[in-house]
């Protein structure tokens, strides 16, 4: 079997109003999920940074040199915070003016009495840009070189995230297993260190504290592209659980 | 009356759950949140970054000479992958080992028969950091420098967050006022770009899509450290509101 290359992706988080606090964010897990499920893409870094030009254009220029792919969310409606697309066409230096793709779209969705200025901007985009269709609500996202352009609606962005696929080179999934445990991570740190240690180079583990059912636990979650080295890894945290006699919470 | 300056800050969520979606974050809205309400700081970039210590002193040498304040969430427990504290150190290039006062605080907490190796770890820091009390399970957090840490785990951070209050300098509050309408976007955008254009300098306004009790609406949100422009602000879009026949929805 050919190995499969690791392939990575940054999102881009557009907007004043997840910065603020004001609306809670639901994209970046459902994104990162899905990226590794599906496509064997690893999200390597999130940022999340206000409606501003500049500001876009800079993240823009430096996340689409360092990852393999970069997702943003928000930013492409009809309003004047809505600036995504005028930027990246900025970053890139390439035209920014009617999309005629986006615009027979949205004229033929919206009928051409209806079609006002506020729903054309919708299909003004960098001219280069390829479409990501929009099953629910019409108004296409866009991808301009790496750069994968998505609105920033929950409901809308997972409608849309299928039509993403034909444009991304899959990579290796990385499989993880949990072992969720009552105790407490200092009971298990130095041990689960040194399994780490020994397995630096093929699986990560991750220890994170819980509480559930009223008692203290500890998720152990070791992430890995090989099944064989995941497998491994687990019978050395199941043989330590066992020797601490430390109850397994089975979910 | 002395008016205030503008305080700002940086989130940096350190943490692999977070990145691979496996963990939904909470803390974000909640310090975003918190900030504003409380001290008048507003939060102008989040980054989200793998528990890499290259990655994470890189990070903060970037965001701690940018921003007045950065917080950073999780990496500060027990285990192998808790190296927050460490890489603060190395980013500030100051003496890392145990903090006498942290360490008193966490052998006090679990006896000395219980205060094992994991334990404390946790006692370990920058040396010339300052302490952040934890009321709900003893181990501090601390601010080095301008940096604040916290752990990711959110009932333990929302514990603390008062905690943080004596390390910061305040600013002027940023104000908010939100009008929901049952429209669309594209039906009051030329407009409201318009008023937003004329309050360029003092007022920013943004305008998020909503689905509530089966209708598409629109949050017109504004925002500003002064109250007198938001409400001539708030005025100008509910005449336009008016002039539109649009329903509003009173929450």
């Amino acid at each position: 079997m050919k190995k499969k290359k690791k392939v990575n992706a940054a999102i881009l988080i557009i907007g004043n109003e997840i910065l603020s606090g004001r609306t809670q964010d639901k994209n970046i897990a459902f994104l990162s999920n899905w990226l590794n499920l599906n496509c064997g893409i690893s999200v390597l870094e999130v940022r999340i940074i206000p409606d501003v030009e500049q500001i876009i254009v800079k993240n823009i220029r430096f996340l689409s040199k360092k990852f393999n792919y970069v997702f943003t969310t928000g930013g492409i409606g009809p309003t004047h915070d809505d600036i995504t697309a005028y930027s990246i066409a900025k970053a890139f230096k390439v035209k920014y003016g009617y999309h005629t793709e986006a615009f027979k779209i949205l004229e033929s969705y919206y009928g051409k009495e209806k079609f006002n200025d506020g729903r054309k901007k919708m299909a003004k985009m960098p001219l280069i840009a390829k479409l990501i269709y929009n099953p629910s609500s019409a108004a296409p996202g866009f991808i301009t070189k790496n750069v994968l352009s998505l609105p920033g609606v929950p409901s809308i962005l997972n409608s849309m995230i299928e039509n993403c696929k034909r444009y991304l080179i899959k990579g290796s999934k990385v499989h993880s297993k949990t072992i969720n445990l009552f105790t407490v991570e200092s009971n298990i740190s130095k041990q689960l260190g040194t399994i780490q240690k020994k397995y630096k180079k093929f699986v990560d583990i991750g220890s994170y504290p819980f509480f559930r059912l009223g008692k203290i636990g500890v998720a152990i979650v070791s992430r890995s592209n090989s099944i064989i080295k995941l497998n491994s890894v687990n019978k050395e945290i199941l043989k330590l659980v066992k020797s601490k006699k430390i109850k397994i919470l089975k979910v």
